[in-house]
């Protein structure tokens, strides 16, 4: 982590061909000049449950001076009684993009290219790029949903984040289940980083679907981006692929006070779905004042919405509501070159989005 | 994370050629059944500074629903403070092994074979496995020390632990100097794990060497095995290239808890004094009392010594420990295959150590 400002990199003598050829992902600005209302990350505007809070005090202490379980065997145990499966269906990592690109590795690093939609999660072609794997990108339908029968042709896997990471349009399990009967000699990741927030987990498909890998993250639904934790759930033979690449990578990526806030969040099960619901609610607030705006919306079920105004390009929509305080998400994507993505946040933060985006439209 | 007891893995045509062919690193054991006086992963016996629980503490709050700062601002200038350097010459990671498994990538990448001993951490095969880096493993002398003359000829380049991370050997600066004036054009990794305990860092040489890349971790001097941090010092375009692969991998491998650990454990410098100077007691006494067992002890500078009894095989050492309550670690590797590597403990643990060893030996 270079902790300078960012240049255009100079090339260097020591750097591997992979390194130089590599096209690494851009995260959301983590602003440090200024306090912002903060729509850009897709984080929780509800802090953490409080049981969380004192879990993971309760972990401060100085068993810090050991390692944690490398096997995360009280958490693994917890998730799998979550969804009602076994540990060994359950791989956890540090954030869902530690599991993704492990999974990359394991399973999708093979002869043919992978396929996953043109409008999607910018990490997705940045493992591609680490290790070197092929990929097809597909495009999305006119409406941005993804088309699942453009992925059924033979290919080396298939990643589709549902909703879709930057369109927050969903697939029901109907079409899930298309896929992984089309694709029945190669891994199909879901990426359920957003699925609490309208959609139906697939991960009670796993039994069913030996080439199923659902990924989800504690970072949005969760209230722990903070934390770093992420989990797979698949079958046995899919777990230990996973493990076989953290091992032979990073034997602890998941320190001890995120193994007890990871455990701990997910026994509390009435704080998750106060405020997931709270989320959802002020989704359809938010959804309904943009529109009255002129806003085009589409159709979101996650913590965000992808928004568009026909009168106005998304440069000057994102720069001018920075100006006002308030930072939204732009993509480089030709497609939604125009549009912006906005976290939902607070009925506050909301509120104040709305005003201002009003300003910048007015 | 497999959560289940490990076996066999059979192979699953969902994985990658690459997948099948790993070797993972096998870490020390972490037991669960019973207490044991563990002496067998380099932990620190002593607790993490209280300044460092203090601001781990106050850290815990609402703030875990944002992501941590990607670029780890604080805790890089905080080190390059420490070690009279400047924030581009700082990498931090989710432990060394992360950090050095992306050195791996970014570095040692490339056509021609690096180097590392026949005797020594044993990921670093790992990792050559993981990314399908050649090498060569170089023997150590006859004392198990590195022979500097033998990394000398062209090759992809090298890396070594100082000291050792399996004989506590060290290599005093101007055999690393050598190392690197007859590597110029390919990066020389200074592993220093275990540099604190007796050894003089490299750090002070990085403004003279481009090709030198430092790396140290929080698990062993700063008590923080727990927390998963390490860090790499370098010239800033090995720093580049350390963040170009870490943002195409995982952009936040850090949590906040653990950034705010890793300021505060380098802020208390007192403290650390403290703790390694009594390590290094420890280890005298200990030494001294083994050998009084009629144990031969590899010279050692790091917070654990190797030894090995002529009249007992290491298989048998290390189970009588073990059934007397006492881990220590023994490697496969046929060079050391009857020696014990065992940390150096609190004064009470290494004096029930002792005791158990006569006992076994007696």
């Amino acid at each position: 982590m270079l902790c300078l400002p960012k240049s255009e990199p100079k090339m260097s003598k020591f750097w591997s061909q992979v390194v130089r050829d590599l096209d690494p992902y851009v995260p959301g600005e983590q602003p440090r000049d200024k306090r912002y209302i903060k729509l850009n990350t897709n984080e929780s505007p509800y802090p953490p449950s409080p049981k969380v809070i004192e879990a993971v005090r309760g972990a401060v202490g100085g068993d810090l001076r050991l390692y944690p379980d490398p096997t995360a065997r009280d958490l693994c145990h917890t998730l799998a009684r979550y969804y009602g499966l076994e540990a060994a269906n359950v791989f956890v990592g540090n954030g869902s993009d530690e599991v993704l690109a492990l999974a990359f590795y394991a399973f999708f690093k093979q002869g043919a290219p992978i396929r996953f939609p043109d409008v999607t999660y910018g990490f997705y072609e940045a493992w591609c790029g680490f290790f070197e794997i092929a990929f097809e990108q597909i495009p999305l339908d006119e409406g941005l949903q993804i088309r699942v029968e453009d992925y059924v042709h033979p290919c080396g896997g298939v990643i589709v984040p549902n909703p879709n990471a930057q369109t927050g349009r969903l697939l029901g399990l109907e079409a899930i289940e298309a896929l992984l009967q089309s694709q029945p000699l190669r891994v199909v990741i879901v990426d359920e980083a957003y699925i609490d927030f309208g959609g139906q987990t697939a991960a009670g498909l796993v039994g069913r679907y030996p080439n199923l890998l659902v990924v989800q993250t504690y970072s949005k639904s969760r209230s722990l981006a903070g934390m770093r934790l992420g989990f797979a759930l698949g079958q046995p033979e899919l777990i230990e692929g996973l493990e076989r690449a953290k091992n032979a990578f990073n034997s602890y990526p998941i320190d001890r006070l995120a193994l007890a806030a990871g455990v701990a969040a997910i026994e509390d099960e009435d704080y998750f779905r106060v405020c997931r619901d709270k989320v959802i609610q002020t989704r359809q607030w938010t959804v309904d004042e943009v529109k009255k705006l002129g806003f085009e919306v589409v159709p979101s079920s996650a913590n965000f919405i992808l928004i568009r105004h026909p009168g106005f390009a998304g440069r000057d929509l994102l720069e001018g509501l920075k100006a006002r305080g308030v930072l939204v998400r732009r993509f480089g994507n030709e497609r939604i070159v125009d549009h912006l993505r906005v976290t939902i946040g607070s009925d506050d933060e909301m509120a104040a989005f709305v005003q201002m985006l009003g300003e910048v439209v007015g």
